[in-house]
């Protein structure tokens, strides 16, 4: 996918750039060091391929699509105060190195510009799907902070969790799109879904790796998610099937109370005991295949191929 | 302001209350906690006032007067945790009762919220002024922070702070109902003017009277500004006029040294013998008058008189 849209691409990194700017220097500075630091533009891209699987020609895609990214990076800059996380892509996060109130704020800005920017596109129907994916997407964080620290919640309840906080975006990213290019409802409802199965087995990856994985690797420290008291479906897979034993250690631990190197290690052995890294993996197989057949209407070339490849990539990643 | 408006501002409550809700609870307990807690409406009334002023007699406005309002507590909540605040309107904050992640969380869903009002509308025109605002309040809100505990920030900076993060919003909420009312460009900008001018005789007696009460006639601790390092306008002036020892001090308790209660029983003495605070109230004065000659195109009637009340009684809250 990066092939198939990096000249597009490079016009959205264009619009970031020149739309991040304001009067007040630590605007640019805080958001360029979280935008220029590395991101993958992810969620730009699928309106990118997207765009280019429907044989769009015009070019109002590139400011919806730094609209996204925009929305996207503010939720970071707040995520990562919710959290008090430290690292993000290998990089110390803007609240570590500018404070919390600057990151808050920061995100704020960014927010209220890609909504600047959707207006200057003039489509009500692209405003209504990003403010409605915003709420969601808000929605999903709170839900999620609510779950923080309890080991009960169950695969339904992450679920719909992740479903909010990450697929929202990219179901919104992709059917956008469909918006600009002026096709019908079914087939902004086939790029939604695509997006959106897309975007669940992504988070479900990302999770499994933060047991998997290490700083290096995956530009974050590997148990974050653990020391944070987060039940990701790893968690969750290996408590339901855990003894009576293992049951109070996960407990003690989503509480915070097994938080040092040995309890990390010990809850990695429980998880792959449990196999349930390889079933979070194979839940993120399955919502691959569904965003992958979500495609089948629409003809074959390069644009699927990328976007198939895409999917087949993010599912791979912990591999 | 309150009597003109009371029929349509239960409209508006109603539409406030309606959209807060969310299957996550934690959202509306926390947005009620300040929705419900004693706001004055004072921007939706504006939106109110000033759609009667212009004899509009269709509905579109409460929405908008809701959306308005959403901004608004989305911002205070951000506030809160950017300042550290404990009290607001004389109870105590959201942050200091649910933490910060969860007013930045529910903040970001109400500034998503109101956004969607604002596109349940349909007006882009709208549209683009209340994001506009949002972006310039954000902006603002930045400025105001890289001008913490600064001594030498200057009359024009506060002006310019204080004309983004309070003034913005009182403006928009006013154009907003020229736009709905479909009124020529000459009246919107009359209506901005008005708001525009209100907000910054409203904000700097709301900082006058931060040297001349006590938490219990302004809801929010007497001093606050001075401990958090805030030059507002009576600390500029006293600093502008003080000797070379007045400076020393001003700039010591901005920078936080001096936060003792003695400390800022001096600096109400200083400011008092500046006539710090008496000269402030003068600017308030200069720019509400400023307001109310933004009206003087407009046809005299109840709505006009309130307006006009509306910003002797603002200019007027500090004896």
């Amino acid at each position: 996918m990066v092939q198939l849209v990096a000249g597009d691409l490079n016009l959205v990194n264009a619009v970031i750039l020149d739309r991040m700017q304001s009067q007040i220097p630590l605007i640019p500075e805080l958001a360029g060091h979280l935008i220029a630091g590395g991101g993958k533009r992810m969620r730009p891209m699928l309106t990118l391929a997207s765009a280019r699987l429907l044989g769009y020609s015009g070019n109002r895609h590139h400011r919806l699509a730094a609209a996204v990214e925009f929305i996207h990076t503010a939720t970071l800059l707040h995520d990562d105060v919710v959290d008090g996380s430290d690292l993000r892509r290998g990089k110390r996060t803007a609240n570590l190195i500018w404070g919390n109130p600057a990151s808050v704020l920061v995100g704020d800005f960014l927010f209220s510009r890609s909504f600047e920017l959707m207006v200057e596109d003039g489509s009500l129907k692209v405003l209504k799907i990003l403010s409605n994916a915003s709420a969601v997407i808000a929605e999903g964080e709170v839900n999620q902070l609510t779950a923080a620290r309890r080991i009960d919640i169950g695969e339904e309840r992450y679920l719909d969790i992740i479903g909010a906080k990450t697929a929202a975006l990219f179901a919104a990213a992709c059917r956008i799109a469909a918006v600009v290019a002026e096709r019908p409802e079914a087939e902004e409802a086939a790029l939604d879904a695509y997006g959106r199965n897309l975007g669940i087995a992504f988070q479900l990856v990302d999770d499994a790796i933060d047991y998997v994985s290490d700083a290096g690797t995956m530009g974050k420290d590997a148990g974050d998610d653990f020391r944070e008291g987060k039940a990701t479906l790893p968690v969750i897979l290996a408590y339901a099937r855990g003894s009576a034993e293992d049951r109070v250690f996960w407990k003690a631990a989503m509480e915070g109370h097994r938080a040092s190197d040995e309890d990390f290690a010990h809850a990695v052995s429980l998880i792959r005991s449990s196999h349930a890294v390889d079933d979070t993996l194979a839940r993120a197989r399955h919502y691959g295949q569904r965003a992958i057949d979500a495609l089948g209407g629409f003809a074959g070339g390069a644009a699927k191929d990328a976007m198939v490849e895409a999917v087949e990539f993010a599912v791979a990643r912990a591999y």
